[in-house]
């Protein structure tokens, strides 16, 4: 039986969902089963450019909170964008994919992306908010599930 | 023996604490041991609304690190409480269990609550600074202990 | 064989590198093979006082993200360096060690610590950017590899 990585992606920061990525698609790569959860201010990562809500306070929420992995901030040195600019240059100087790219290479290496239920509703979203790479939604008894035989389990 | 998880709640922010205690009440209820380390500004999930403090820095401190679950922030869109009032009220409407009621029914499952000794004195903190459900104090190598035959060892 | 623990140092802050040392410098103690592996805003934690970088943009990001483990500041109540000296306060009180000082200790006791290859770039930094501590640089494959086979796997 092939090794196991789950990561729980808490965190909806630029900086936090590269890290996140770059070990998922590191473990993939190198033979790993690998799960990442998707919760809180991390369903930004997978959430679509334009969602739909229902109701003036969750399209409230929806609109201070915008997702999509091109969006998503530093969580430091942001500075109206221009650190998060800098950031990119960098990583493009240093040929490091850009999120989205990593969040497609993820995918076509195997990696499983889930979406937390249990926060879906805390953060005003709904099933139809998120991006295609996304398999399923769960909740925490399937995370503790995957988590429990695992070598590599991590929260960012 | 029972599968075992650890989570060391470093955060004081809402939003994280709801991650932790989630994790832990799911965890317990299905049949794993929890233990949960509180430690830094995690301290803040388990203190008491009233904390005496001695000296006048340490009040200060006290003051402007004001604890007890029903006191704690988001860490994003706190928005002068604003934020933080719309997720609490987005979670009664999905059913979700406030933060304090989540602490009573993690003790009712049998979840372990450790305040970390070493992070208590830097945090101007003393041993009866916490709530009755807080077990014991302890420090890294109690952790370690716990955490070296885990099945599930979370950073939040 | 003994246990074994690894810790990833995302963060750059005080509190969270202070967090990181105390659980690395425990474990090492009590007989654990500890590996640290510091990315992105952790690698100010071992990073020189003084680093030249090339390009007019990496100095612009090195001067406002100046490292060293000396000067970080606090995730929360730095407030201009107030709240940071407050606590270095405490720690004194309660005779913790500074930062530096457990760095110090950790490699004495034989803590392995390793600088990211994947996020140096991304951080405008260079191989010769970081204090004598620092082992050497490496992946995400190498954590992979020490991480799979460890009892204690934190993301800090």
């Amino acid at each position: 039986m092939s090794k196991k990585v789950t990561i729980i992606v808490f965190s909806g920061d630029l900086d936090k969902a590269l890290a996140a990525f770059i070990i998922a698609q590191g473990a993939a790569a190198s033979g790993f089963a690998v799960t990442m959860f998707f919760t809180f201010w991390g369903l930004n990562v997978v959430k679509k450019e334009r969602v739909y809500s229902k109701g003036i306070l969750k399209k409230m929420m929806n609109w201070m909170n915008r997702g999509a992995a091109r969006r998503l901030a530093l969580s430091k040195f942001h500075m109206l964008g221009m650190g998060t600019a800098m950031m990119k240059m960098f990583m493009k100087e240093s040929k490091i994919p850009s999120l989205e790219e990593m969040i497609v290479t993820a995918k076509q290496l195997g990696v499983k992306m889930i979406a937390c239920t249990t926060s879906i509703g805390m953060m005003g979203l709904s099933a139809d908010s998120f991006i295609p790479e996304v398999d399923t939604l769960a909740g925490v008894t399937s995370y503790l599930g995957e988590a429990a035989d695992a070598q590599i389990n991590l929260f960012i």
